[in-house]
């Protein structure tokens, strides 16, 4: 097997049968009723991370077991775990170590950016099996979201790292979200937008990483919302893995993914996130591991439906 | 005293005599020999966290109490702290703790930059004064640096936590790399840089936020490196305090950083960091507190002299 991150996702995306992805943004009021933790007067525990964590924790665990059948990769958002200080840290790193031993391919969500020197320890601490002995398995993601404001230069270290381990990166290019337009759409006097600058800076930094698919380890977000712009996005970066965010919750469809794709199907992950990981809210239901592999199960017949 | 983060800063600048601010960027190799914590053979210990972080802490208690009396602020490096993973993070925080302790104004260069729901979560995080009574004195940074590249959604819920909290922020703008060049310098069709359209998104965000000095509390990063540039943004944002990396050994001189300071020589946060935190290198000494807090004198002597 290719060590390549593109050819590895291509691979298991074919396995499970579509190339989808689950975006684990975990959020303590929104757990199963049965694993919120809560005080004597009905009120949720939020002055104590390592009570909010436990209950992240076993959900986590079950939401792990629920979509590993159906997905080939999970996306952790690193704020989430985040807002929890260093034991939310280190239950990152212990359920990124549970997806990757299910076999699910794991994209760590942090979006970091920095200058060289910085970048080189970020890639150390955020996308790298890291050395360490005395910590438990500290085995990194697969891949890691990255900004891509600094320029080329900002990118490198995360590149060489990726390219050592066998692991990918996703530069932020087009955002889902409504306030991305601002700077993102912005015509430069050269007739590109700023996302198509940002997008040649991706092409460029992925150039020398192309992995026997085709695809390079340097992939690029493309919020699913954005389907106008994805239709240039998907002929400027031919090389690129796009990582979509925003389908379900976020509004994004089918139809609006589309043009992420390439003709003969490949070229991008669709990720769906609180359709998938909260679905027992709506219809609520107390079995909320069956509710979210229904939802799995769900998003990959939706995505292999238009393929 | 105001509890505005822009007023606090001018306040403690005035009484340590300079706005200027010590980057801390810790680095295992670069530690006082005393302190490397070195296996049999010499070699460097790498391969254990608690171990090197042990090391960086002593180095960093010290460091603080050499700087404490000759600069109002300082500015902890998060990516050299998440390259240790969550005990990294947990130093982090307990040396942010010990820096307030003394006196010192924090900021926390972690670059965050996410869609606004996951905003609120590195706002939880990233700056906020934690509320986790389980978790010793969890204070948060006193001001955090992010990136506005997902545009004033994203930046919204950090503005909002700062404004509850009395806390700031600074976007990045433009910044003191080389690479940077490739994005920020490119001229839109409407006549402005890229740099320049993000200067005016903090510039909105920060609107509605402006203490008593007149300063917002949402400032923008403006490298040390970029004089010339420095001179357009000066007038194109004076509400907002630059945060100016990049004096000393990234090339920024005194001349250079002069255009980050309206007139009345306020609105700009010199930034050193390599040239003080490592000065016992150069010359080589045992003393390595003395060397540094010699340094950091020396810094805020060469601003005071161009103020």
């Amino acid at each position: 097997m290719s060590t390549h991150f593109a050819d590895r996702f291509l691979a298991e995306a074919k396995a499970k049968g579509a190339p989808v992805c689950v975006g684990i943004d975990p959020v303590l009021s929104k757990l199963p009723q049965s694993l919120k933790p809560l005080k004597a007067d009905g009120k949720l525990v939020e002055d104590n991370a390592r009570v909010a964590l436990e209950a992240i924790r076993v959900w986590g665990l079950g939401l792990l077991n629920a979509v590993a059948p159906h997905v080939p990769c999970v996306k952790f958002q690193s704020a989430c775990f985040e807002r929890y200080l260093w034991p939310g840290v280190e239950l990152y790193h212990e359920l990124t170590v549970e997806a990757r031993r299910l076999g699910l391919l794991v994209i760590g969500d942090a979006k970091r950016g920095d200058i060289g020197i910085s970048a080189e320890h970020y890639a150390a601490g955020c996308l790298a099996d890291a050395p360490y002995t005395d910590l438990q398995k500290p085995l990194g993601p697969d891949a890691l979201t990255a900004n891509a404001y600094l320029g080329a230069d900002s990118l490198e270290p995360l590149v060489k790292l990726a390219g050592a381990q066998g692991k990918g990166l996703f530069a932020l290019v087009r955002t889902s979200n409504p306030g991305g337009d601002a700077l993102q759409s912005l015509k430069l006097a050269d007739g590109r937008s700023v996302s198509d600058a940002v997008a040649d800076i991706v092409t460029q930094s992925g150039a020398g990483h192309i992995g026997q698919s085709g695809y390079s380890l340097m992939g690029a977000v493309v919020g699913a919302t954005k389907p106008q712009d994805a239709i240039g996005l998907r002929t400027r970066m031919p090389q690129a893995l796009f990582l979509v965010p925003g389908f379900g919750a976020q509004g994004g469809t089918a139809d609006d993914v589309k043009p992420c794709f390439k003709s003969d199907g490949t070229g991008a992950i669709i990720t769906a996130s609180r359709s998938v990981i909260f679905a027992y809210e709506k219809p609520a239901t107390n079995d909320w591991q069956g509710a979210i592999a229904a939802a799995a199960a769900d998003l990959n017949k939706q995505i292999r439906a238009i393929l």
